[in-house]
């Protein structure tokens, strides 16, 4: 990273099953438009509920890539 | 969530297993008592350790529910 | 814990698979030259991004551990 | 406040037309229930967007209130 | 927002007249390019003075949007 | 605390006497209601100032019971 | 603000009416004896409750004046 | 409090004793100067070691004041 | 800044010999795809070590510019 | 301390009777193993309740010392 | 520090060339009103942006002084 | 970083010339007892005042190695 400059985007990847696949979620999502995605921070996780249940698992992201 | 009211509580779910099951226990718990669970927030992630493992992990959650 | 001293030290797990394991892996090598760990707190989840998805999570723990 | 014990509940309001609006819509729904409602601190302030406006705002509040 | 990914912007809105105002102002601006505009998170409240008085309100919101 | 579920509620505890007092009358008020009270967490210390010393000390805790 | 140096004091404001009018009573009151002020940002909103309704609002603000 | 403004100083006091004479000393040392004390709140809790024990305690308040 | 909506932008710029020609590789990338920068706000200040000296600083700025 | 360099640890004290007792005996076991103790920092305050009381309070500091 | 009292001020320095001379620069500013100047703690760092540049650099410092 | 274990110590350096030399200072300092030194963050700047100028500056790392 001598060199470089990186840009860092947040975004909030859900998911029905766990934590990590949420976050694979939005990596899925935003290798789609990005390039060189480097390194990610979690910076909140919450989720929704469902008849007193985990409905889903919404974890944001901030995601680094180089410019 | 127009012209709803929400209240949130604080509680602390456990387990042996993972991070996602502790949270479950939690809702679990809360749906005991209160109707309307409508969704969570993490604010503290520890845990408990024996023998230099993970003995279980102990997770805070926000539970908001509408009144 | 009435009349004990406590040590918290911080550190980095890492793992391929999930926040667990990086956790289960920090406390494994805290392990080798720490005795009568007690408990530990997430301070922050990171990880590197290879091909679009995690290459392996980052969890800093502060492990607290009694004198 | 000299010799009293106080308690705080956090609730979130919300309106369509304030900030203002939504505190005093969480309050008159603590007052239902709860005496004695002596201050409160906001803590958050976010909202819903409907067709690129706000569709409402939702203030979170701790509210303290005398035992 | 069961398996959908957000992403989240930060935007400066200004307004000489009240902080929902410059909300919307700022909700605006974003509604131009942006699709599907979902919620929005104040960050921090302050503005310019002018002749002792406030000259106009600067509201800085995090805007999230389905991707 | 290996399968148990916590709350936490914070109250505030006064006293014109010391800090430590202002925990004890918190934690007294606490336990005419609450069972099982396990721990706090100190949030937050200030007091109101009478005749430019302090008249009583005002301490804001988060209290920990097992459900 | 290219090679100057400013001071910032820290106010609070309160209104019966709205967030926006105690900022505007709290920079009134500055104007009365600093001059050049510049800039205020917004630390704490909170207020008082009479009867269950918001009795005055109270806003916390840093204010920054030119040397 | 309810059409007042306030303000708020931050200073420093310090004990060789305890943690509320260090207080006292600091509101002590604002009433030769300030009008109306009204209220504190403790910031941060540190002090000076010596020979291995506290030599003295220093607490940061900010103190509010109605102007 | 009285009518207008800034959006803010999270970059990281690195530099082999100081914090502050860190800041200006980051802008220096920024400018070449955004118009009217306007200002910049250092978030995180850290840093590559090699042979246990600095290799490189890594300082993350949130960039605002005129919409 | 001017061409020195510092190093801080993080430990908890406990105590039966007082927080200023805690910080002592938590500065009493530093004391053992580390030499040229110089200052600590509160980072917080909590405690175990036993009996609806204080059953001892639980102090985290950081205590710098001169390498 | 033993028995004194300390007050900190809030300041704003700039400069167009590094953050060292902007903490210079609002020092000597201080050092022109207030006596027996003793640290500074640096709160936050930012800068005006011209022509895609850094424009001039603004440290905010809490400034403490012995009373 | 895929499988491997990481330390964080906390340490201060200092410095009378700038903030680099203060962070160059603490490393040195590090390196002498400690192998593998992999990165910082960061955490604190302030500094001592003498004669109303910068006497030295005070940096607080975190300072990451291999274990």
């Amino acid at each position: 990273m001598s060199d470089h400059v990186y840009k860092k985007v947040e975004v909030v990847g859900s998911s029905t099953t766990s934590i990590e696949d949420a976050i694979e979620n939005a990596l899925t999502e935003c290798n789609k438009t990005l390039s060189n995605l480097d390194w990610f921070e979690v910076t909140e996780t919450r989720g929704h509920i469902v008849d007193g249940k985990v409905g889903h698992y919404q974890v944001t992201l901030k995601v680094g890539y180089r410019l």
